[in-house]
């Protein structure tokens, strides 16, 4: 039976009832659901508005249920709408009336969002705890690396030789950025409706500074019509995981690349490959692909809703009920993405050599001549045209910029003197980038100490 | 042991292997796996590829399977990577190596095309007799209520008075088009990826004509990169479930706003209202609600995949695993969606006096005062201020335009004539609109007609 | 001639060129290019890299293109690519090989990023300001209508009284909220990639930290890759922007509700409503439907460069050129939402009558009846029971719960006494909401204040 | 002055008409609108609503706007809210009240949606011919390059040996079922709306029929209410269109992969190439890179039209006015996209050699052997086993399949004779796949001309 049946002459069908029941969603949230029922019961009778026996009663019945959830012998009753439900009416049968107390003061309403916002403070953390541990990987794998010149890219196409460690740093400052973002979703859900009731707060003199402080948010939410009816802090997770999914997708999709027979930088560990059905000799980064794919999946969580809220007037409306499956398969999907991320970047191999070759590929020295011409008085663009007839040269004769002799240089600008040659040796050119944020080693030894100092605070607020 | 295993020298973990499982999903899919299964093996003995012997174990085999999964008696190995690996297994297991013959000139890569595309064809069709029922509910709504009058609106404002029929058959006109959309999801779902093996073809002599025709596909695809990396089926029929529920939103919308206390234009029967937990009075029109909300839902299902699908190169990529929990939701979310509208317009009782008193406010009436006046030669500019002068005096004066006198309507043109009164009763106005399509009644006739004969014809093609 | 045509032997067609052309679109930027280069020619010379002379020449000529663009003098030509190749070769044409000198040690990648970034902080200022001026109007309208009550709604259905003020309190955090997420994205835009060059940092000595200064970034940003390819920046500014156009979206649906004829709640002025061509007496809320209807283009446009940024290799790619016609959409729109809701509501006239005319419909007192027997022992869950009946037995008679007798009520249930007939008064049930965030007077006078210190503390940062 | 504003007492200021005017977008449909007044004046004419010289008069005063239109002479008035307005208030000034007498039986919102829909028709059209111009330079590309061998890629990893014409051939299906998307949209623009009125038809005795054959539509909308507030038409197109976006992101990942220096397959011609302001060697696919970041774009064009349609109520709603900018972005877009890729797929250069290079790495005979073994008896599970093996020693000694000795073969399994030398040769692997969809050349070359027949029938259909 409903809870809300007094008034009703006629019930659902079973299928009617299937498609408005949210139990297969919600239950995830049990714990908080009784967390919260446990903090409310505590204050009412802290208010004198049930006895301290009725609060005893809820909470040790509430404690025997979370039990036997957590073992596996709750059952759960078709009937049940929700969570909500299934607990109290549980509860009910377990302890009488005083179990019918429990709601005093309180709707589903302010219940929902009270449960909701816990769930989510508790998983961003776990969030923010993955995206260090996840950073912490990319640090250590920059450190261990330090030495490895790779072709940088623009455009696809080789630009300037950089240190593989600076690349791989490049990622692990926006993983960074989306650390902060995960704060923030964090910090928007951690506010408490409790009190709130259905939308215009109560005429039991409740306290909801005891509950806020029992279930350790912030601040009580100010308005009680907002707080039933905010889900902002969900689309905040949503769009943080979306973010970092995509900055996972960019990573993936370099990792794919990296791991062909054209490009065979690196190396993926056999137990983050996989084979093919058909073909004897596949080994296929199935794992960066799942990711990468799974991009797709955070972002529609967002989309979805948002389109839900859009246009949605005051205050609680049933639509509200899509808000959970999304917000929850956002975060789930995130979760595994960086667990499964972590460990295959931890145990990729990096090809040093193979690496190194393709900096022999794409007259990567071209800048650096160009600047060589323009510290001895070029204008930059005039070297810069010089030095893209130096390219066409090399082009026609199949070489490149470093096996053409002074002569040919001579031709093109008499300001080349023979010391251009040791110009054009890479490591040279890497190391030669020495302004902040630049890939010569030294400024990139600067850069991980910044990165590390990072990482350290923010796993102080999370771990 | 994985399909692929033999070049491996170390396996994934179990969280990892998790993470790239997709049978949670694909078991759904099982049906159609084992008719591919059996149609391919059918073919092989046909072609002489496999003997007929090995097929009829096969296919034993394969139907025992069926029957214990569909009572229960099949046991998931979670090593199981996906729904055809389950049952290949299993197969292998039961009948030696027949089984293991079986994937003989197939690969994964087109084996779950063919699975994807054959249940896709059987929910599209739901989905379009789903779509075929609704229509009709409507259609027997718009019968019982010809002669209902209701305000028409535009701008959510009163503009002119129009039939309740020919509210609902707007409806009846957009699903209609739906089912256009959806029949032509079917129809790019219905061709016939098998035999294309991993990418390229096969080696066996397969013939795909005899497999797309064991199989009811319309024929076989032309290209077998094509066939394995094709997923647009999946976006034409999360886009067709998409704008249904975009449709459904737009109803249910309405269907809120009628049993508001404001509106009361309808009551919900009780089947399909919820209560509150806290509220003894509330009657909620809970599902309309719902079900507006789940088109936010859909939408995010198609941009899902829409992200997944951008920038994938050829041929198969791990990716596309993504692409069945969106479809999958979808369609299920719009069969629920449909069914539950279906009983709920059904159900659904019409307060006409409601809505006719509606009609006596918001000067409904003025835009046949400005046609009286333009078919007497004024231009229809000058008619519509002089009839905005009239709303003006109606708004001070706190009276519709049906309560002035005739010499307030003389005082702003004398072309008007005592007739002016019987030309602002409410039938009148209705019934004056006789041009095609538009809300007199015995264009409604006609339309409910029209519309009655497309939904036959729909009808005949789904059902 | 391209900046970049050294060893290209053939040039693209006109309409290729016109496709890949950005000028259109980053004009917008020129001020912050302008800027830009004029901190960087500052820098360069400080750092001896040029000479002062030329630095001279480079910012005078500048500041003459910064005049001659805003006095409308300056002609774009149809073969500048871009905004910068439009301003640099101008200023070539104007001072010769100085000019030609500004781009030592910059590239385009690094240019664009920084035009970028200061441009958006600025627009990002402008919506806060904007943001907070539209919570000053919510809040001084909240302040006039104190006392004027209104139903509350759940699921659009009558549930408890509530103060009009206290609604739209509602409204004015969820903007308080909107605040938090623009100046994340205002911080998220504030960081300085200049000197990053095109991907690898420069093998000139520049001084970062002095052009941020310059510029007025808080920092240079650490890694150079990341500098040329992160535009989170522009995902957070829309997102914001997406987020607070939903809010508006509600906001207008609830403003659309109430002015129509059922509702009949508020009536807009003349000003921000627009009449029908073919309908004299319509009075439309057009604008408030615009603003409801573009929160559809804002999230499109975040879903745009969403979609842009998924699997993007490092570091820049063409792709990114699709960055800026978004956000700047987006941040517009906001912009004009916020400009138009403010004067709307500024002007809206709130019909009191009305309002608490529907206070008498839909047994809003239901909640307070049943508190009223559980003060008295009855548990929670059984009052609300035995005031269902109540209602039933009202439904059936057409009447309130006010308009039951006192045996009616003890027929149900022998503890209420006569006392409950003044408990169904609409202003007592409403300031017996005295708890935090509650609609009682008090509480909302309360409320208020922190509303008001929360703006002042906002106004404080950007105005 | 507006058109409807003869009850209004005050009129808005200019920032909000500027916010509410929408002719800066649909000016673009100035000669439909033409086409649809000149219509609507033959067929009120023709029933006798309007005089033959009035209906002469207008209809030469039209012609004379368009002329002025199209020679730059027409000065818009920033007063006109939208296109509508303009033409006829201008019309109005040339010729007295015939000009009034236009808008008889007509309003704005039928006459919008007729605009909308007859401006689609022909640029869906236009569509459709870019699709067949862009399939017939992959076709004739396919033709070009039969004979090219390339390593077909699952998982981005080499799997079996393709021919690149089949390559090429995949994504001409793609766009051909993009045709077919296309052509649904122009079909769901072609229905004529006008003689709908504002929303519920005319007391004019109208002919509907008339002007659907005047104007090219297949039939009159059935109902009016649908007429004035369906915009479905508009999400086909921008459905097809980001589809066909999302192909040609595809197609462009490949382009930009191919022509890296890694791969090195493609060339791209210098017209469809660009440089790089600092770094004098690059010759960047802008282009394609482009052409993938614009799919962005268009999906979210898309999302947006979905989001503003989501919830709203018959009939005309002023959120509809967003409906046109997002729809000709798409348009524009993908007819832009299509014209550059044609030009840069018809000027591409393959390298053949690089290709065929590229076979020699990744055991692409892996499959073939198993199938030797299979056809030899194995079951097709342990063959594959067996050559996962052989697999594994190749990596081992750094060499590939075809590298090993028969000794080697004959040491995993003794099934193996000298053929299987032969059978690994890449253009035997290749043609031995002549099954329907298939790679050998054989089969490619009958596919090649089933793509013709299809291409030759949809030129029919739009050309």
């Amino acid at each position: 039976m409903a809870l809300w049946s007094g008034r009703f002459v006629e019930g659902a069908d079973e299928s009617t009832q299937a498609f408005g029941a949210s139990l297969p969603v919600d239950k995830e949230l049990y714990a908080e659901d009784i967390a919260g029922s446990k903090a409310h019961a505590t204050m009412l009778a802290g208010c004198g508005i049930i006895s301290t026996d009725d609060a005893k009663a809820i909470q040790d019945g509430l404690d025997q249920i979370a039990d036997d959830i957590e073992s596996g012998r709750f059952t759960f009753d078709v009937n049940d709408e929700d969570i909500h439900m299934a607990i109290e009416s549980k509860l009910t049968e377990m302890i009488g009336q005083a179990g019918a107390r429990l709601h005093t003061g309180r709707s589903r309403n302010d219940q929902v969002a009270t449960d909701t916002r816990l769930h989510m403070k508790r998983r961003a953390l776990a969030l923010m705890q993955a995206n260090c541990r996840f950073r912490r990987v990319l640090l250590e794998k920059a450190e261990a690396c330090l030495g490895i010149i790779l072709p940088g890219y623009t455009h696809m196409q080789h630009a300037q030789p950089v240190l593989f460690s600076h690349h791989l740093l490049a990622y692990s400052w926006m993983f960074a950025r989306d650390f902060t973002r995960l704060k923030a979703a964090y910090d928007a859900a951690d506010a408490n409706p409790l009190g709130s009731a259905a939308l215009a707060g109560t005429t039991y003199p409740l306290d909801r500074f005891q509950t806020t402080e029992l279930l350790g948010f912030s601040h009580p939410i100010p308005n009680s019509m907002d707080a039933v009816s905010d889900r902002d802090f969900l689309l905040d997770i949503m769009y943080a995981a979306s973010v970092s999914c995509l900055h996972l997708s960019r990573l993936c999709e370099e990792i794919i690349l990296w791991s062909t027979s054209e490009f065979g930088f690196v190396t993926l560990s056999d137990a983050f490959s996989t084979g093919s059905s058909i073909m004897p000799q596949k080994k296929n980064p199935d794992f960066a692909e799942l990711i990468r794919g799974k991009s797709g999946r955070v972002v529609g969580d967002l989309v979805s809703l948002m389109v839900t809220l859009k246009g949605l007037p005051l205050a609680y409306n049933k639509d509200l009920q899509e808000d959970k499956e999304c917000a929850l398969d956002a975060v789930r999907t995130l979760e595994d993405c960086l667990m499964c991320a972590s460990g295959m970047i931890e145990t990729m191999s990096v090809n040093e050599e193979v690496m190194f070759a393709q900096t022999k590929r794409g007259h990567l020295a071209a800048t650096d001549v160009a600047d060589y011409l323009a510290k001895r008085g070029v204008p930059f663009r005039r070297a810069h045209e010089i030095v893209g007839h130096l390219v066409l040269l090399c082009e026609e004769r199949g070489c490149q910029l470093e096996d053409l002799s002074i002569d040919d240089y001579r031709a093109e600008c008499d300001l080349f003197e023979e010391d251009i040659m040791d110009e054009m040796r890479m490591d040279k050119i890497v190391d030669a980038r020495k302004t902040y944020g630049g890939t010569g080693t030294d400024a990139v030894r600067a850069q991980m100490e910044e990165a590390a100092a990072s990482l350290r605070e923010d796993e102080g607020i999370c771990m």
